[in-house]
C-alpha cells in the first residue's frame, strides 16, 4: 500500500490527553450546575437538511454552512447544461444536507417536531461541536463546540434569574475572578431608539450600539445619523449608554429617558424584578450591572438580554443569551418563547490557561504506576495492582521490561503523582518502595499502607 | 419569513433527555474504568481531509464516506467537459474533505503526527461519532457512536489481558450477565489454514470461517474448497472449530493440529501467557474461552483477537478487537505496534434496555420540585432552594403560577422522586411539606430535615 502524508484540515483540532482532561474539567463543572438546576441533556445530529439550516442565518451564514454532497451517483440530477447556473444553482441537485452551523436551530427543530411530547417548561442544555466555513485565524476554528442552556414554554422571570446564578457559579466554581455579568432589555433599545427619532429602527440601533466599544462613540454616532436618528437626541441618550453608574442610579436615568414608552418601562420593570428575585435568593451579586449600551446582535432576542466580559478586558465576552418570544414559528409552531444562554467554552479554556487556573490533579490521570526490575517482580506486581483498582485507584502497570528509568520518565511525562518501585528486597519484605514523584521522597510500606494513602477522599 | 417543515436526515437520530441520561451512564462507566486502568482521552476532528480517508476502508467504504463540499465557489475547477468524467471523476475537483468513518484511522493519524511528542507506550481511548452513507434500516445508523482505546508501542501481552479485564468489569459493572468473551490468535488461524492446504490465503480462509455462526457448516466448506483448501484436512479441523469444550481441553486439541507449525505454536504460547498472566491479577473467568473458529473480519490484526457475545444470542457482538502489528505504516511511520478493543455503545444500550437494566435514580435528574399555590409562596420557595443547591442538591422550582396539579404532573413526568409543596399553612409554621412521589406519601418538614433527607450519600 503506498503510503499518505497524514494531516489535518484547515481551522481542525485534535484534543490530547492533557487538552481533553483540562476541557473535560470545564465541561463537568458547566453540566453540574446545568444540572443542578433542572436542565437536561439534549444531542442532535450533526447533519441537518438543508432546508432546515438555509435561510437562518443570513446570506453570509448560508455561505459558511459546510455542505454534504449526496451519496452514491451525486451527479444524477445534474446535465451539461446545469453547469451554467454555477455553485448557487447546482447546490441544490447535488447536496442536502449540512454540518449543524449553532445549535439554536437545531433545539428550535427538535422542540418543533417533539412539542405535542414534551414536558414544558422544558429545560435542556446542549454541548456539542458546530461548524463554520469560515476563514480560520487565531482562535477562530472551523469545527468550535457550543454549550448552550434553555428553558423554552414560560415567561417567567425566574428563568433570567437563574442564569445569572448559574453563570457565577459556574465562573466562580472555575475560579475565574474578575468579570461583570451584563444585562439590559431590548424594549429598552427600542425605547431609546424611538426617543432619538428612530422608531422602528430598534435593529439598526443595536447593530450601531453593539460596535460601540470597538470602533467608539463617534462612528457609532455618524452611523446612526446617517439612518436617520436625531442628532441632537443622540447625544442626550449617549451619557446613559456610556455611564458607569451602580443600579439604582443607572434605573433612574433610564426611566427618565424612556419614561414616555410603554414597552420601555415593562422592559424596565422587568430587570427590577429580575434584580427583586435575585435578592430573594438570598445571593449578593457585586458584579452585576445594567449596561443600557449592551445590544447583542441577534435579532430574535425579545426580552432581557446578557453578557459576561472579563473586567480586563482581555477577550470577548465569555458568555451571553437572552430570551426571545418565538422559537420555533419559522418551523410553522408558534407560540414557545424562551430564554437561553451559551458558554464560550474555548474563551473560558484561554482564560483558565492564562491565568494557570487549572487543577493538577484529576480523576482522569493515573494515581500511581508500577514500576519493576525484572519479569518476577513485575508478576509480583499485577495482584497488588487489582488490589488497588478495587479500591477504587487509577494505576497502571509499565507493560514492558524496561530500565527503572525509562518507567519512571514515562510516569513523570504523563504527569503520574506515585509510582510503586518493585525489586527483589521488596519481594522478600512482602513490601512495596513509593516514590513521590513531585517531592522525590521514597519510603517502603505494606500494601495496606499504600491503598489508604493513595485513596482520594470522595 | 415563510416556515420551512421541520425534518430528520433520514438514518439519523435525536438524543431527547430520557435517552441521554440513560447514554451517559453507559459511557460514564465505560470512561471510569478505561481512565482506571490508566487510558487518556483523545479527540479528533469529525472532518479529515480525503486523502487521509480514501483507500483505507476498500472500495465500499469509499464510497460510504460523506464528503463535504468545498465551500465558496465549488465549481471553479470544473467545466462542461469535465463534467463527462462522472462523479468518481469530479469529485476531487469540488470535495477535499469527508466526515470520519471509523475512530482508527483518524486515530492513525493522530499517532503519525504526533510520535515524536507522544509518551509511549500510550494509551488513549476515543468515544466519538462516526457517519456512514450506509442504507438505514433498523438498528443502522448513518450517525453513531464508536467507543475505542488502544494501547500502542508495546508487545507486551499485559495489553490483551488488562482488554479482558476492562471487557468484564465494563459489563459487570453495567449488570449484563450471560456473556462470553471469546479469544483467538491470527497466527493459529493462518496455522489452521495452512494444515488445510491454504499456505498464504489466511484472509480468504478468515472471510469463510467468519461466517460459519451465520451460513452455517456446509457452505463455509463449500467456499473454501472452492478456493482450494483440501477437502480431507477440512473435515479433520473441523472438530475443533465447533468444539464447546474447556480451556485446557481445546489448547490441547489445538496443538496436536498445528504442532508443524511455528508461528501457529507463538499464536498458541501468546494465548497460554495470557491465561497465565490473568491468573496472576487474582480473578476469576468462568466465561473466557478460546474459540479457534473465531476470526474478525479486520485483516490488519495480527495476533491476539477477542469478541464479546451474548450467551442467549439476542444480538450480535459487543465488543471486538485484537492486536496489530502496524498502525502508522499508511501514513509513512513503520514500527508502532499495539493492541485495541471498541465496545459497541448502541447494543449496549439496547440490551440494557431489553433487560430493564437502567437505574431509576441518576445524578442526572433532579432530586426535588418547588411547588406552591400562589406567588407569595412561590417567593418563599426562592431562599430554600437556594440552600439545597448550595448542599449539592439538585433541584428546581416550577417557574408558572399554574395549579398545583400542574406543578405535580411536571414533576411526575420529569422522574422527580420529591416535591416541596409550599402555602400558607407552610409560610405560617416555618416548614414545608414534602411528597414521595412513587410512594405518594406526605410529611412536613423543617428546612433542615429536608436537606438530610434529599441529600444522596457519595
Amino acid at each position: 500500500m503506498s503510503t499518505t502524508k497524514p494531516s489535518l484540515p484547515k481551522g481542525t483540532r485534535d484534543f490530547g490527553p492533557i487538552q481533553m482532561v483540562k476541557r473535560n474539567f470545564i465541561l463537568s463543572t458547566i453540566k453540574e450546575t446545568f444540572q443542578k438546576y433542572g436542565f437536561q441533556p439534549l444531542e442532535t445530529p450533526s447533519m441537518e437538511n438543508l432546508s432546515v439550516l438555509m435561510g437562518k442565518y443570513g446570506d453570509e451564514g448560508d455561505q459558511l454552512l459546510f455542505k454534504i454532497l449526496n451519496s452514491g451517483d451525486f451527479l444524477k440530477n445534474v446535465d451539461k447544461e446545469t453547469i451554467d447556473i454555477g455553485s448557487k444553482g447546482i447546490l441544490s441537485k447535488i447536496s442536502e444536507k449540512g454540518l449543524r452551523y449553532d445549535l439554536t436551530v437545531p433545539f428550535a427543530r427538535y422542540v418543533a417536531m417533539n412539542h405535542h411530547e414534551l414536558n414544558f417548561p422544558f429545560k435542556r442544555y446542549q454541548i456539542q461541536p458546530v461548524w463554520r466555513a469560515d476563514r480560520p485565524q487565531k482562535g477562530r476554528y472551523r469545527e468550535f463546540f457550543q454549550c448552550d442552556a434553555d428553558v423554552v414554554g414560560t415567561d417567567s422571570l425566574i428563568c433570567e434569574t437563574e442564569i445569572i446564578l448559574m453563570i457565577s457559579e459556574i465562573l466562580d466554581h472555575l475560579k475565574i475572578s474578575g468579570y461583570t455579568i451584563r444585562i439590559n432589555h431590548r424594549k429598552i433599545l427600542s425605547a431609546l431608539a424611538s426617543v432619538c427619532g428612530g422608531e422602528g429602527l430598534e435593529n439598526d440601533f443595536c447593530i450601531a450600539i453593539d460596535k460601540l466599544q470597538k470602533i467608539g462613540k463617534e462612528k457609532v454616532l455618524d452611523e446612526l445619523k446617517t439612518k436617520g436618528f436625531s442628532a441632537s437626541k443622540l447625544d442626550s441618550i449617549f451619557p446613559i449608554l456610556e455611564s458607569n453608574e451602580g443600579i439604582p442610579a443607572i434605573l433612574e436615568k433610564i426611566e427618565e429617558v424612556i419614561a414616555i414608552s410603554e414597552p420601555g418601562m415593562e422592559g424596565l420593570a422587568d430587570l427590577s424584578k429580575i434584580l427583586d428575585i435575585l435578592n430573594k435568593y438570598d445571593s449578593k451579586f457585586s458584579n452585576l450591572v445594567i449596561d443600557p449600551s449592551l445590544a447583542r446582535g441577534l435579532s430574535y432576542y425579545t426580552g432581557t438580554i446578557f453578557e459576561v466580559t472579563l473586567d480586563d478586558g482581555s477577550m470577548g465576552s465569555l458568555s451571553g443569551g437572552g430570551r426571545y418570544d418565538d422559537l420555533t414559528g419559522v418551523f410553522g409552531v408558534p407560540g414557545i418563547p424562551g430564554t437561553g444562554f451559551s458558554l464560550g467554552v474555548d474563551r473560558i479554556y484561554d482564560v483558565m490557561e492564562a491565568r494557570d487556573l487549572f487543577p493538577e490533579k484529576t480523576s482522569e490521570t493515573s494515581q500511581v504506576l508500577f514500576s519493576f526490575f525484572d519479569k518476577e517482580s513485575q508478576d509480583y506486581c499485577l495482584p497488588i495492582l487489582s488490589k488497588l483498582r478495587k479500591a477504587g485507584i487509577n494505576a497502571e502497570i509499565y507493560p514492558d521490561l524496561n530500565k527503572i528509568k525509562k518507567q519512571l520518565a514515562y510516569a513523570d511525562r504523563k504527569n503520574i503523582p506515585f509510582v510503586i518501585i518493585v525489586g527483589d528486597d521488596e519481594i522478600k519484605s512482602g513490601e512495596v518502595t513509593i516514590k513521590n514523584m513531585i517531592s522525590g521522597e521514597q519510603e517502603r510500606c505494606t500494601i495496606r499502607e499504600i491503598v489508604s494513602k493513595l485513596k482520594i477522599p470522595s
